[in-house]
């Protein structure tokens, strides 16, 4: 019999062994001995190869890696040295993110054969908290794509529902977390690509401030929107991976001021999603915001991510064409035909609308709305419905989330419950540097949801 | 007779009043009642009347408010009221920047009858230091050109050679100040816009470090390059302005380890100009340097600086394009043509240069070149020869002094002395925030120099 709770943010059916447990339970049965850092690794491989052929979340595992790193870092308890709450835990890495001495794909044919000669910046503060990296999770092709079903390595499923989108352009990561194959990972996060394959199958995505992770040794899609993005299957975990990589230890409050942005004036929405989303947020909502340029930041997006994608795969794209898919393709062409002034007119927009959000950030602690304005829908599907008019997916998956990418702050996405047993996701925004909070709040409405 | 020193920095033949006199001479000879505030702000009416029709200095001179201006300085220094080394002192405003009640034409028949309705922040900085503005000068058309000779209201002319440039965009502010005609002036800059005429006129020019004067009331031409440049006769002077402007009091060194930029790696430059400007430097010059990405930059210039002019005049272009005068039109044109993937890569160069330079300027103090390659060049003239060869004048006077507006770092313009009887310059650039040791280093060059 399933309880309210279970319902409500219950993992897929048959979720593995990471689906059950905190990273906090982990580390401290590993402290007590009843589980070693190689049983969580032989625990991640093992799931990871019986979802692989339902969900394809991987591109590379790396078995010898992870067990290696699994006893090392078991021997270094052994030996007294304790590097945190991340030691022995495994982690799975977006595959745009490089890892010496595995394949960085990018979901593209155009990466192929390209091996990491150096860890990624963000994978070194992983390695140093004492993380097993256990394989490279499947990406959007060159992260460019919020659905998550077009890469060389294949379409990622969801979890929830194999014919649906895990999302992307982080879907691999998303897909591994929802079926317990591991309990954290990191994505990326441009547009959305953290928050919206979150949204799609039910786990944390957390878009941190642009810059404060740094992206060196990050495939990059667009520089001045680009962000690391640590996700996980709860805030609590989310946080716990967050303060290790950041050695952001700040103690900040779980209540908050919440300001309620109604989502329709930016995008129509799925009622039931977005009823299910202002739910969630319960008492910590106090009152509705308007945020008058939202329309024009979703557009102002396009302007940005497209140039600056365009800046960096034009030489590609005037060489070898053909190895992108057709949609990635004309996408990045679609963004070479933007005009200098209108980007220039988006970065004024993002100038103003920045000092507007800001004002309203004086009154409220956080900003919410739902991440995505539907279910995650159905694999290779294009134009969508919500309230019986047509959408079009991409467009309408990146509608909520985009503008803060814009505006270079901080975002989570917190699962707020199913529908028609698929995931909703509440999305809270906050001021730079807000991540504790973000996380700590998030953490209180999972705890606290009836 | 004349000394060496009337050759190298003599005003030119028949100079007002200010040509002689410093504002620190100025404020003792106020507050001893050897002069009063009314008699300068007389002065300088006089000597803009005797002037304007050889040099077309000022669009709007203000007789009833500087006369009322001047007597309530007078006033309140009576009453024991000293706002400082301005109060009572002369200043003329470029007419880009809005003045209480007088009209703002930007040059252009576009702002024909635009009569502003308040200060420019700026302006109010100025008056609150007690300053009495005389009057508007004139500006390139919409700010936007380096030669001063393209305005609704004609042509300046240079006070050396009234057959040549003042140089622009801030053209009647730099003629006005060799002219003697006010001893303080305001002018912009963006790519060049106060450094060029100052050089052209053999008076100083200062560019800010981007942000640091807001250009709030300042009719904009490229937000992410526009700054608000004072300017004088002297760097003394020059330096009591910015402090006034600023309330920037830090004491700094007289001297500076100075690295050298040979110019002709970035343009063709008329080899006695250079060599006066590296003569002048003297002993600070302590070795040469290299930017591999100044000539990248100054492309970059025109990407940039086009993609933001473009955006902001786009719909006067469309509605009534008949309004600007044709090389305006065509230069808005040809920036309404730049693509936002390479308005995008201009950034990233911006980034990467700036990092190079700022590594330099661990070593140095300051970087040095010309302001600009040549002697100012005739009236008209959009070809000129330098070394024999074909040059684009607007490229070329613009070449020197745009790449470090993309850098958003400070620069002034000094006198280095005549060649052929016109003034030549040399540039200092700094780090952020160096503009007091910028003026004070330019002001013991200018008190040593033979």
């Amino acid at each position: 019999m399933q309880s309210p709770l279970d319902t409500r943010f219950g993992p897929p059916p048959g979720a593995g062994y990471f689906a059950h447990v905190s990273v906090a339970e982990l580390a401290g049965a590993l402290r007590a001995g009843r589980v070693s850092s190689r049983d969580l690794a032989k625990a991640a491989l093992g799931e990871a190869a019986r979802w692989q052929p339902v969900l394809n979340a991987f591109v590379t595992v790396d078995e010898t890696g992870a067990l290696e790193a699994a006893d090392q870092a078991a021997r270094e308890m052994a030996a007294g040295v304790d590097r945190g709450p991340l030691h022995g835990i495994p982690v799975a890495v977006k595959d745009v993110i490089d890892v010496r001495g595995l394949p960085t794909t990018s979901g593209s044919r155009h990466f192929a054969g390209h091996i990491a000669q150096e860890d990624a910046e963000c994978v070194r503060h992983l390695r140093a908290a004492g993380a097993v990296i256990v394989g490279k999770t499947n990406t959007h092709e060159v992260a460019n794509g919020p659905t998550g079903d077009r890469s060389v390595s294949g379409p990622t499923r969801n979890p929830y529902a194999t014919d649906r989108i895990a999302g992307g352009s982080s879907s691999g990561a998303a897909a591994a977390l929802a079926a317990g194959i591991v309990p954290l990972a990191l994505g990326t996060d441009t547009g959305g690509s953290a928050r919206i394959p979150a949204a799609c199958c039910g786990v944390v995505g957390l878009r941190p401030t642009h810059g404060t992770i740094t992206t060196a040794g990050v495939v990059p899609l667009a520089p001045s929107l680009d962000t690391v993005g640590p996700m996980a299957r709860t805030a609590a975990d989310c946080r716990l991976l967050w303060t290790a990589m950041t050695a952001d230890h700040r103690q900040t409050s779980a209540s908050a001021r919440i300001g309620w942005i109604p989502p329709d004036s930016v995008h129509p929405t799925t009622p039931a999603v977005t009823r299910t989303a202002r739910d969630f947020a319960g008492d910590l909502l106090i009152g509705e915001v308007s945020v008058p340029q939202l329309k024009e930041l979703r557009a102002s997006y396009r302007t940005i991510q497209g140039s600056e994608a365009y800046a960096l795969h034009a030489e590609r794209l005037s060489t070898a064409p053909e190895l992108y898919s057709e949609e990635v393709r004309d996408r990045l062409r679609a963004g070479g035909e933007v005009l200098g002034w209108e980007y220039a007119r988006a970065l004024e927009l993002r100038d103003r609308a920045r000092s507007t959000v800001m004002d309203l950030l004086q009154a409220y602690d956080f900003l919410a709305l739902p991440t995505i304005p539907m279910l995650a829908p159905p694999l290779d599907t294009r134009t969508d419905r919500i309230g019986g008019e047509p959408v079009e997916v991409n467009a309408a998956l990146l509608a909520l989330t985009s503008p803060w990418s814009i505006l270079g702050l901080p975002a989570v996405s917190v699962p707020a419950g199913l529908v028609d047993g698929l995931p909703t996701a509440l999305q809270l925004v906050g001021p730079p540097g807000s991540e504790q909070h973000l996380l700590t709040t998030a953490e209180r409405l999972q705890s606290t949801a009836p």
